[in-house]
Order: structure tokens, then C-alpha cells, then sequence
């Protein structure tokens, strides 16, 4: 049957071996809107985002949950975070847009990335945004100049750097000593900046933020970042006088995406930061500050399903089966950047033995184009739906139009009801911005 | 100066340190059109497709070069590539209609790909496509079973998997023994698909095809791999009587990306190719065949230029300096994914002595984002113009819109003059395909 810990909460299997999701299957919607397909269950979108808050406002009751925009946003997803009560975590004036788009209030959203140049944080200042994350000394200085041109009081977080290291992918690994994010922690320049935002007229500095990487699996050095935060909020109390407000330890909860994969669950995770989070406060005996945590992986990977229809199934001369599905590195870029594991099952035969061990390969013209190594499964065939779990975060946002394949359809389901939220691409969309001049 | 064998031909410094190409000063496309922006010089393109079709014609007077557009296609591009007499390889029905928004006639098209859904089969034969590459028995059965029904006899080849071994990525080697393309050597489904192309009055066997992998250095398996061709045609003549009228040994020549590298150059590849085919085409006494080479990135690689505008610069508190740009692995994902070295030059300030070891990171929220790991440049500020060569090829057809950042620009520089051929995308553009229903 399914590993309820990789699916979303209304997946369930019928008599007949058929993946439902929502009460809708998923191989009829495979065919009626075409493959590749991505399938959002909003129950378990509004599940994990309550039970964010839950877990973390039951805990501290000054906590905030931020969806991490990055791992996937749409305008129908925007629309359903704003009902759950979260705030946003954007990284570009791009994600910024989107979430307006969606009905978002600027001040809900916090303007995070490494790298914001001068006209993204113009147009952050000219929407009202609720916070700028100063990722630099470059950034504070021309924020600060744009502020003044404008007149305009800006909030700020200053994102350090605490030089901790996590165990995850050295890709999304983003709080070590050689971290491209934030203020260096050795080098005196989050006291530089601390300093002039102090002088500063127009920048308001009501926060500290910091994030270990993605995926994280370990809790403890997220416990000594959040007692790292506390320390340097109350220094900063005592040598500048400054009231350190809000206190964000980033996201990064990791999800499961095979059936051995038990990362810590929501509740271990606010335990870990709360707790941390109260032991330092007490040690220094600051005013509460408001928690601010990040999720974005955690909250939208195992709502989405993505399915494919199933093309040739070939037998390599040793031996091996491969089967091609009609998507790949195309929508799916993870397998082959991160070396990502995932798991599949055959939409429509669920219940069958899975007696086969299959390669599960894209249609891309790469041969790094591999989704699954190794999976088992009944023996497939031309046109069965193939349906991976756990495909909710970092596949859509990260989608090409690599061999010019046209970006997936969206679909999200909810008690047996489907709505289309993204269309498929066309060739007019992929010449839409060519030009003859 | 610069390392010629990296930049476009018509790429040249002034007396001020700036960077041209074909007389249009990069820093000034770059301040014109926004950063990232991608410069392709005409000139390089137009002597690529003369090297490679001058190379060839010149050892076998019957040689086709058919342009592998997966390394990237525009209108611009397939309208230059049809002014030079190429062919194109296409791998979806998506860059088939492309190549014809370009005026390529389908005649002049060979369909390429692992899995060609049957929909994508379908539209190629409406288009009366040139050249379909079938690459399973699944796939034979299904296009039969369309050109039946049509009754339109379509010209094949049949892609084989020699099962030679290459020294490149293992990402991009494909005609190894568990390669997910072509059919499987040791398995007699080459012999099966020739038996039911004879049989078939709507499949014409024409051609036999393989492609050893991309990004190719060494020349000998290329040899074996062209040997092991002609004679499983000559062996074909002699079994079936079947007289095959064109061989294609694929693409894939590798290009320099950093100075310190020297792969082979047209002529030696042309040479190693011609020469093993002539060795065994004398050896059986064949018919000379028609020979179709199909490169893709030496052709684009070196034409394209990527432009960037330099961020915050940092000091790691290890001592190391990263310069963050405004693009990153949303326009090049070729150094997450491929752990690909580039070089880079200040736009002005080429001849600026090169002091500093600097790690060139992207904007986007992600560690892995960094472009190049280390190279030397002249201490840069933000504003500054960083030029990264080499980079026409399988960076734009991998692009996403990660962080909702948009897509880049694309200019076509030809004798001081520009034309924008792709123009940035824009909110709507992003939520174009965003649906509420």
C-alpha cells in the first residue's frame, strides 16, 4: 500500500489498486489534462501549515509562521497561505509580484536573497514591504540611500552568518564559515552594521535572522543557532541599547522522500527552536521577541504528486529495465543536481506485486536525465501513469524548457473537486519572447 | 588579453581595457539591455557552421551537418543556421515547430529522442519531418502503426548503442551498455527493428545513427564507434540486402571553457570521423554512405557571451572574496549540475591586472549557486561588468525562472550593430500560465 508519510493525507488506494487523491484519481486526471502532471492536495497544504502554527504558537505564543516562497509559489497557492494566516518569505521582486498578485498585503512579506539590486529594492520600498533581510554592508548602504530618497522608513532584519555547520547537501548547506549569504560573523561586519542602521534615519532595525541550510535532518545545530541569535540579540541589548524585536532561525525542516526516510517532524522541530529559544531568552532575561520560522520544503513537498505516463521500457544488455516517462530533468531537476532520492508507484496497479526493479529515466536528450535509480514496481507498460510522491518543493520553480518539452500542468484537487491552476506551456508561450528586430 | 580559443572571434579589447565583440562594447549592451544579458556574435556562428561543413565536405564530399538544437535554438538562431546550409536535430515536437517558425523546411529536420510520445510522433509526420531516429522497438511499433494509418511512408534511422565507453560526465555519456538511448546491442533488437522496418511498407530504412556522448576530447572510441557503424551497415547489406544510404556518428565535440583547456579542433575531428568511415567503407566495398555529423555545442558555445552586473562583494571570514552577479544557476545551471569550470573578465577592465582570487557566486537562495569557484580578477565593485565566456551553449535551454527571477535577454552582435532576439520576461509573462478557475 502507500507509505502514508510520503503522500499526502487524502491519498488512498480503491479496491481496484487506483491512487486517489482527494477522492479524485490519478490517473483519470493524468488523462484528462496530460502528463506531466503535478497534483497539489490543498487539505494537506492546509494541514501542514496549521500544524506549523499549532507546533510553534502553542509552544511560544509570539511565533510566526513565513512560508519560504522559493520552494513553490503560484497565485493559487499564495491565495491558500494567505487563508492559513502566513506570512511570506520572498527572494526576489519576482516572488515579491506573485505574491502581491495573490492578494498578499506588502507588509507580510519579507524580502530575503543574497544579491538585490537597486531597482528590486526600490520596487520592495515603493510596495510597502514588510521587512528587508540586509544580507550585506553593499545592501545596507544602498538600501539606506533609497530609503532616504524616498523618505521612507524601512524595516530591517540583518541575516548573519553564525558559521555553523549542518550536515545536508553542500549545495543548500548556507550558514558555514564560506557561506555567499550574510553579514561574516569574525569579521566585526554585523557590528558595522548594527551600528549604522542605529544612526540611521530611515532603517529601523527590528530584527536578526539566520538559516543553517535546506533539508536539515540534525536538530542540535539548529539549537545552537537559536542560542547563537539570543546571544548576539541581548549583546546587542547591552552594548547599543538596541531592542532586538523578532528572532528568525530560517526554515529548513527536512521531508522524507523515500520509505526509509524518517526526518525529525514538526513538532521535534519547534521543540528543538523553542526551547532553545527560551533557555536564552531566560539566561539574558530579554523581552520575548517574536519567532519568526521560515518552512517551505516541509509545507508544500508532500502535497505534491507528480505523474507521468509511462513511454518505452527498454532491457540494457546487462539486464537492467528502464523505464522512459513523458517528463524528466525538465520539471524535475533534483535527481540529477542533488543526486535526490525518490520514490514511485504505478497510478493505476498500486496493490501489484512490485516485482521489478527499474531505472526510471526522462525523455530529456541528457542521460544524467534519471528520476529514480531504482524502484520497484509491477512490470509497467506503454501508458501506465507512473505517480512520484513528495514533488510539491523545488520541481515547478526550478522547471526548463529544456529541449523545448513545454512546463507542466498544476492541478489542485480538494474533496473531489479539481481545479486547473497553471496551463501547459504552448509553442506560443516558448516564442513569445523571441524577437526579430 | 584575451585567451582567443574562450571568446568569439570578432571579440576584441581597446585602448581603454574594454571588451568588444564584433565593435559593440559589451558594458554598454550590458547597461543597455539589463543584466544578465546573453551576446551571440553572428560572425562566430557563420564561421562554425563554414569550419564544420568545410572540415567535413572537404574528406567526404557527401557529408550533412545537421545542428543539435538542444545546445540552443531561437528564431534568430534557425534562420542563421538555414542562411548556412545546415540541417537541424530536433528531440520534441517543440523544437520541430521552433525550427519551422524559423522556415527550416521539415524535410530538413531529423526528430530525435528516447521517448516521442505518440501525439509528438504524430505532429512530425503532419509536418513531414525529414528524418525520424527511432530509438526503441516500442517506438517502431508506434510510428508504423501512425504512418499506417496515414498512409505516409516516413524515412528512418535507427539508433544504436554501441556500448563504447567516453571519458566525459557521466551525466552526458550516452552509448555506454546501460544507456537509457538507442537500441540494445547485445540484444538482437537492432536486427529485430530491421527485420519490421523491411517488412513495413511506411517505414523506409535509411540511416543508422548512434552518439558516443557529449562534450568529447578523445577521438578514439569516436573511431571504433564509426568503424563499428560501417560495418554493422555492411553486415546489414549482407543479411538483408539492405543498402543503408546514410550514417550518422551523432555530435558532441567538446569546446574550451577555461584557458588551460585544448580539446580537439574541427579538422581533427573531421579527420577521425572521415578516416574510419573511409577505412570501412573500403574494407566492404559499400556504397559511400551519406554522412550526417551533428554538433551542437561547438557550434554555439564559443559565439555566446554571458553578461552580468557584479553585487555585494564579500570577505569570507576565511579570508576568501565572493562577488555575487545578478544571474546565477537560474541562466547556467551547468556548474551545480555538472560541476562545470568557466572563466571570466571584468567588461572593462580586461586588461586590468588580475589580482585577486575571487569566488563568483549567483542571486539565487541556494548555496550551490556559484558560477565559478575561482578565477583572478582586478578588485571589482558592485556596478562593475562581469563577462563570462563560452556560454551559447546549454545555458539558456536550461534556464528556469527559480526564484521568480526572469529569464535573460539575447542580442545578435554583427558589425556594430544589435538586435535584441530575445527580450526579458516580465510579471505578466511569468503569470501567464497561472489559471483560477
Amino acid at each position: 500500500m502507500l507509505h502514508p508519510h510520503l503522500w499526502p493525507d487524502t491519498a488512498t488506494v480503491d479496491d481496484a489498486g487506483q491512487l486517489n487523491i482527494a477522492g479524485v484519481s490519478a490517473a483519470a486526471l493524468a488523462r484528462q489534462y496530460g502528463t506531466p502532471l503535478y497534483v497539489f492536495d490543498e487539505a494537506t497544504l492546509r494541514a501542514q501549515c496549521r500544524a506549523f502554527r499549532q507546533a510553534f504558537e502553542s509552544r511560544w505564543p509570539q511565533s510566526t509562521i513565513a512560508y519560504a516562497s522559493k520552494a513553490y509559489l503560484s497565485l493559487a497557492l499564495g491565495r491558500l497561505l494567505l487563508e492559513e494566516g502566513l506570512e511570506l518569505d520572498v527572494v526576489s521582486v519576482g516572488e515579491m509580484d506573485m505574491a502581491l498578485a495573490a492578494g498578499y498585503p506588502a507588509e507580510r512579506l519579507h524580502l530575503h536573497g543574497n544579491f538585490k539590486p537597486d531597482a528590486e529594492l526600490q520596487a520592495a520600498l515603493e510596495a510597502g514591504i514588510g521587512r528587508v533581510v540586509v544580507d550585506s554592508l553593499d545592501e545596507l548602504e544602498r538600501l539606506e540611500a533609497l530609503a532616504a530618497v524616498r523618505k521612507q522608513r524601512v524595516a530591517i532584519w540583518l541575516r548573519l552568518c553564525p558559521e555553523i555547520e549542518v550536515e545536508t547537501h553542500a549545495h543548500i548547506q548556507t550558514g558555514h564559515a564560506d557561506s555567499k549569504f550574510g553579514l561574516s560573523g569574525n569579521r566585526g561586519e554585523p557590528l558595522e552594521a548594527v551600528e549604522r542602521a542605529i544612526r540611521s534615519s530611515w532603517l529601523d532595525l527590528v530584527g536578526l535572522h539566520l538559516h543553517l541550510g535546506s533539508h536539515l535532518r540534525d536538530m542540535e545545530p539548529l539549537r545552537r543557532a537559536v542560542t547563537w541569535l539570543g546571544e548576539f540579540a541581548a549583546m546587542l541589548n547591552v552594548a547599543y541599547g538596541v531592542n532586538i524585536r523578532e528572532l528568525s532561525p530560517g526554515g529548513g525542516l527536512g521531508v522524507a522522500y523515500t520509505p526509509e526516510d524518517h526526518p525529525p517532524d514538526i513538532e521535534a522541530y519547534a521543540e528543538a527552536i523553542t526551547d532553545a529559544l527560551r533557555a536564552v531568552n531566560a539566561d539574558f532575561h530579554l523581552e520575548p521577541p517574536r519567532l519568526i520560522v521560515e518552512p517551505g520544503r516541509a509545507i508544500v513537498a508532500r502535497a505534491g504528486v507528480a505523474l507521468y505516463s509511462i513511454g518505452p521500457r527498454k532491457v540494457t544488455s546487462g539486464g537492467k529495465v528502464i523505464l522512459a516517462v513523458d517528463g524528466g530533468m525538465g520539471d524535475n531537476i533534483r535527481p540529477a543536481l542533488y543526486g535526490a532520492k525518490y520514490h514511485a508507484v504505478l497510478a493505476e496497479r498500486v496493490t501489484g506485486l512490485a516485482l521489478e526493479r527499474v531505472r526510471v529515466v526522462g525523455r530529456y536528450c541528457e542521460s544524467g536525465d534519471t528520476l529514480i535509480d531504482a524502484v520497484k514496481l509491477p512490470a509497467a507498460v506503454t501508458g501506465n501513469i507512473l505517480a512520484i510522491p513528495v514533488s510539491g518543493a523545488y520541481h515547478l520553480p526550478m522547471a526548463s524548457s529544456y529541449n523545448l518539452v513545454p512546463r507542466p500542468v498544476v492541478v489542485f484537487v480538494k474533496e473531489g473537486h479539481v481545479r486547473l491552476v497553471r496551463r501547459r506551456e504552448t509553442l506560443d508561450d516558448l516564442l513569445r519572447l523571441e524577437r526579430e528586430e
